[in-house]
């Protein structure tokens, strides 16, 4: 590569705008490490403008993101497969991987035209994982912060009255073979503003960052409290 | 609007005070974030000077919020009609709408003549209005922090001896569908010094931010307590 | 008071030292209510320098302490009686009185020689008081964190083999009142490195502002896993 | 001391890089704080670097450490004994004694070759060493947070089909008389990526200070969930 790309690609990266994608990702991945939900390397947010789509690397840590250590890919593009390799508008100089979500955030790209999708390791979604395993789906009624998840997560607003489903799919081994079961599970549910994985975390997307963000407040929150209210005894879903 | 006025409307909300309404309505909202008051866009705080009330958009980030989103309306005034809109001093530029919560802040205003009122989606005050649904009362007994209370909000401390009680109001899918029922139960509660509401949250006020903040903070401290003490299988009211 | 001695007072409290109790209690003070030790305007810290005690205001948030709020007294001094004044160095100027755990925080100085007292309304300690309420004395062995503690909060610190005791008495309306109860406690409990209120929270003291943070944080600690462990059916008491 | 080998000793733990050894365990200690992970003066965090040890001071405020309180150390060098002292290249001026969990450290280094190890007093280890005190070891299976831990703590990642184990070893009044116990515990549980002390806290190292940062992360999230999960009468190994 010659020293006139890796400026230009560099650029793709570079910005004093602190709502600048590469800015944002390491803003936003330290302020979720307070929160608990990306601890241990794990989770993160990657975001789409249009024709770019900037991602974290794999296995950093996440709360010391710099906007240097940044990928960047166009959009769209096919998946790879066996013969075709995934293209990157920019790599990093440093000896990272992009991260392991990258083909589950971009099933909420290409299903929901997400402009962002955020992936935690939440402990409220991990229980809640748990202690709705029999069903395979996290149900709750009559709570306030339901109205501020959108349905299939870029649609119009949920209305207190309805009833907040988010599907569990199963983990696998392999973070990337998520992809089809996430995939089937965002087909199956239409009405699904996120996915959550058993045992593992969950990933909630949005038309945009603030979107996105905002959206996994709202479903943490009710995982938490509809934890809270099973361990309590307390019914999480109103007249069934 | 020309220009002139513009530059005035937008002098409304600038100022290098740190204790300016604009100011603190940012700052106090970022810190409730921390504390999970304001999380997923919902809840906020909004102050009254005299003669003019300040209140944030809603919808938005609460943590992001700059003086520069504000709104400011002349106080008093009546309550928007069929035939009436709201009036404002000041509308931000964006494209915004002032916070759902404007007339049951106004409700604290005018009822009881707070000088700021503040909205919660504390956990801690949710899972009250769950384990008191029942007697519709949130009620507690013999804390330190009863003392942090003030009768009607804006009277006198409540002493040690005294029972704090807190009415519960059904929620609304509106969240302007409240401003009836809030208003009813601030008459029939006149010691209450703060109104919650069912799976939603809570409204607090007081003559000033400080003491609308630190009855917040008194009120959710007892919330709290009081949820861990029923779970644990304790009285939270003595001598009943 | 003329401006010179104004000047003076003032002077006791102003210095661009960090380590200067008045900077050290507006900065402790503000970390206490992140770890949610003084909302609500309640509990706080006190530190005594030889011949001068620093003392922040009652009712006050404690997170917004500025140093120029910080009362300065002389020590050592009788205790008020109804014919006698408390004696100050300095008060600030604005309308404010001294912290109502005055006489409390008089007590450590008298009874232990302590250097600083600390009082807090964390949920660990009420919780503490509330299960212990049968025995009115904390009790807690073998745990590693029972080390940080010492003799009667100046002794040489508590071994891993010895059981930490921490009498709790009543709480009283007026928290003046508990200046007795409390000096009657430390009296009969030598041993003890702090004082628990029922249903209010706890006083710690050291010989320094440092021995006194960190036995709050080591009593903290053990309030809170004591609390979890009796909730979880575990003694927190080996060989009894 | 000549005045230029105090020179030259400071200079061991003086740096403008953020990421020198001193530097780091300053700020590293400070974040552990605010995680509940070293409070009250216990735990830390120490790193080598090839032939260097940086090990902080014994009984300080972990979040208040400055760079210039750290010791240096030459590695290898034979643990002390009856017959010799400790070596070191630098110790602070001030009246400071080396981390009483300095041999402990050592075991890392010598037995798994460790660049860095940590040492917390986490609620959630101690209490995952109290209900998993019947067995004296911890045990989990089915959790993505799995694949964050290596094996012996310096191999390859775990999957997240396999157990993990921590072995628990019993407490002593001292710290340093863990030091034996600690070494067999690691011999005898080759794959155990750290050790847990009972009623204490934890030791886990890893190959530099990220890897034993993130592995602490990982294992502090895996008792946090194993303890919520028992309580909540959850398995937490799967296919026994």
């Amino acid at each position: 590569m010659s020293t006139s790309s890796a400026q230009q690609e560099d650029a793709l990266v570079t910005s004093t705008n602190p709502l600048h994608p590469a800015n944002l990702i390491s803003e936003l991945c330290a302020s979720f490490y307070t929160l608990g939900w990306v601890t241990g390397t794990g989770g993160g947010i990657c975001i789409r403008t249009d024709d770019k789509v900037y991602i974290a690397p794999s296995g950093v840590q996440k709360e010391r993101i710099e906007p240097a250590h940044i990928f960047v890919l166009p959009y769209p593009q096919a998946e790879p497969s066996p013969h075709t390799d995934r293209i990157f508008l920019r790599r990093p100089k440093l000896n990272l991987k992009e991260s392991a979500c990258t083909p589950l955030f971009w099933n909420a790209f290409t299903l929901r035209n997400a402009g962002s999708c955020i992936h935690t390791h939440s402990q409220n979604a991990v229980m809640a994982t748990l202690l709705w395993e029999k069903d395979m789906v996290f149900r709750i009624s009559h709570q306030k912060m339901i109205k501020g998840v959108r349905i299939g997560g870029n649609g119009p607003t949920l209305s207190y009255l309805d009833t907040l489903e988010v599907p569990i799919i199963n983990n696998t081994p392999n973070e990337e073979d998520l992809t089809d079961s996430m995939k089937d599970a965002m087909e199956k549910y239409p009405s699904a503003a996120a996915i959550l994985v058993l045992r593992h975390g969950i990933y909630v997307w949005g038309d945009d960052w603030q979107k996105a963000k905002t959206q996994t407040e709202c479903l943490d929150y009710l995982f938490e409290i509809g934890v809270k209210m099973k361990l309590a005894g307390l019914q999480t879903v109103l007249n069934e």
